[in-house]
């Protein structure tokens, strides 16, 4: 089945990906010219990217023999679960849940299809920069992810290598938490702070100098990130019965967080609302919704109301007709195929009287959302500001040294 | 202080009413003609209200003798705050409070200042809305408080006596929550179907069945509601120096929640989020900004971050230049007054070593808050729609009785 639907998705992708092509090519039928106009002479040690984007995200196993290793540098990350004697500590979980999210993993063909994701989005991503931002080009997509390879630090010794004329570290969050775009983000200043103490030659010492990076940090209500959602769902309410499809409850389902981060003032819940309200507004608000969290672990209490609860609540109040919306991922994870598709809409669902519940598709491989990417890049590459005007706000309760390194590095000279 | 700031808004809201009369008169030079055609024959014994518009709050004491029976009815409220033993604990507890919110308010003037506030923006918005709206002409507001007069069942009986051709419940908190508009709505709910139950004539029964109700129960984006607090933030952000304006922190500080309530699914926090969300959109995301929760009371578990502990966080990490956004309330109360004011911009921010603190104007007689006001009801009479999509839905982990039965009087027939 996962494969069936990778070979479906290939297909449109590559269909799509030519659709773009030639409406791009039309609009910028100088593009070539432009882009020869505004190249610089280059080193020839130095490869020819002008623009590096690197794509941020958590990443996941992608066969049940990484997922100890995926799990190991998850609860080694200081900056998502600081725990006491982490070192120790960390590994010792890591292994204790490795059984089960193996298991996990099997039941969804075996591992994360994150990485075949990102692939398909950055290579659209960068076609379609190519032939709308010119003067830019050519662009390279990186892949760092934060717990699986490509490691962030591996993407950025390939950065090394090419040194493009400018880097965009872009996460692939559209929300920012500390505990996800944050962490990404610490990761990457720790690297070339770590690399500058190293540096024993002027020459290396220059070339950590000259990077020019800036940062997509958030992006929780782009239109066309908003246009993406609001066509899958629309595609997915049309699934239900006519005489019910308008009482469907829409439940937008977001990675949920420890209140201990929630209540430092970490930004996720606010802007992941922000996105909803948007979806909503494109929706002309043709559905009953609420937003809910997901994944809860641990017995500490986490932001709800959970979406299991919400499941049981509503079809309690005789509301039995649900479409669940994994509102804070841009492609499907263990958290929308396992979780969502297996355990809440085969097993919770029928167990609590639910009539019919579905899911809404991640976004993918979905042209607009791979459209909204670039266009996300060009826009950001336009207003020519290094982040936005939230990223050098540390949260009111941070108390994490890396997050005040992490913002000497990307916004001290802005 | 509290005098001399009353006559400034007196003069300043009989400026704003004469300003829109103008603009209004002009736009709209048929209007008496109109509302005439429309209008149509009617009992003498009935008065010539066509729209009813009952204005819903909490209210406040009007003076500190009041205070006591505010209390008593917020705890003897089962929407809000649920007691074991209400009718005994809700009025100890009342007792015990009342001296301190006592001196709270001695401290502010004597009183809440809501009844003030309500009237100005009940009469500007009907004036306008004769104007706008000759079709629905004339228009009445009523006033209906939760917990002081005057109360909501007062002013039921002054609707019942008026017999208006329409009613619409309008909740003047700009996000929905079950504790503040739930609580409202249900007990109008409440008294209507007590006085059903009572009603042994069949001319009562019927006026009770004629009366049509319709609700405007969330407004969190409504675009004149989000610029009327764009100007005044842009007007108090002018007040700090040149040099540090754009790394003011803006702090939009709503009312918080239990986490029990936050965690059946009660849709405030989301719906506070968009409004800030369309609130920086407007600013073009000028400042650095969070949203923080404030007037957590007791001892179990409210959603944060403090307002409080925002304060001392930022100030901490040396962003002690802040901007205070009360964006859950239209109107000043003891919360801006006494709490943001006197407790965290005087004592708090002293001790905590910010620089410059500052609270930006609550809504009060704005007179882009008022067209707001007017524009929300325009709209929802030429919507014909008795309610938002939103309204049936109960939240997901709702056991409250009265909330089914609030939707069957309010929702049950659209």
């Amino acid at each position: 089945m996962m494969l069936s639907s990778h070979l479906k998705h290939r297909f449109l992708s590559e269909l799509f990906t030519s659709y773009f092509l030639k409406i791009s090519t039309r609009a910028t039928s100088t593009s070539t010219a432009t882009a020869t106009k505004y190249q610089q002479p280059r080193n020839e040690s130095q490869s020819q990217v002008n623009t590096g984007i690197l794509l941020l995200n958590m990443g996941g196993p992608e066969k049940t023999d990484d997922v100890f290793d995926f799990l190991n540098r998850l609860f080694s990350d200081k900056d998502i679960i600081p725990l006491p004697a982490q070192k120790t500590l960390g590994p010792l979980i890591a292994r204790r849940r490795t059984p089960s999210i193996q298991e996990q993993y099997a039941k969804i063909g075996g591992g994360s299809p994150i990485k075949m994701w990102t692939e398909k989005q950055g290579e659209g991503m960068v076609k379609i920069l190519d032939q709308i931002s010119p003067s830019t080009a050519p662009h390279k997509y990186y892949i760092g992810f934060r717990y699986v390879k490509p490691l962030t630090e591996m993407a950025l010794d390939e950065i090394e290598k090419d040194h493009p004329r400018q880097v965009i570290a872009f996460t692939q969050y559209p929300q920012y938490s500390c505990s996800t775009t944050g962490s990404s983000l610490n990761a990457i200043a720790r690297y070339y702070t770590a690399k500058k103490k190293k540096s024993q030659s002027d020459k290396d010492s220059q070339i950590l100098n000259d990077l020019p990076w800036s940062v997509i940090d958030r992006w929780q209500t782009h239109p066309g990130f908003i246009q993406a959602f609001v066509e899958n769902i629309q595609k997915e309410l049309n699934k239900f019965p006519a005489d019910v499809r308008n009482d469907v409850v829409i439940l937008f389902s977001a990675h949920s967080l420890p209140m201990s981060v929630v209540n430092r003032g970490d930004p996720y819940p606010a802007e992941v609302a922000a996105t909803v309200q948007a979806v909503m507004e494109s929706l002309n608000f043709s559905n009953p919704y609420r937003l809910v969290w997901q994944s809860k672990v641990g017995p500490s209490a986490w932001l709800g109301c959970a979406t299991d609860d919400a499941i049981k609540g509503l079809a309690k109040n005789n509301r039995r007709h649900i479409l669940l919306v994994p509102i804070a991922f841009t492609s499907d994870h263990i958290e929308t195929l396992h979780e969502l598709d297996i355990e809440y809409s085969q097993h919770l669902a029928t167990s609590a009287g639910v009539e019919m519940i579905r899911r809404c598709e991640s976004l993918n491989d979905s042209p607009h959302f791979i459209k909204a990417m670039a266009d996300i890049v060009h826009k950001h590459l336009q207003s020519q500001r290094r982040h936005t005007t939230q990223l050098p706000l540390r949260c009111p309760g941070c108390v994490n040294a890396s997050c005040e390194q992490m913002r000497k590095f990307f916004c001290s000279s802005s």
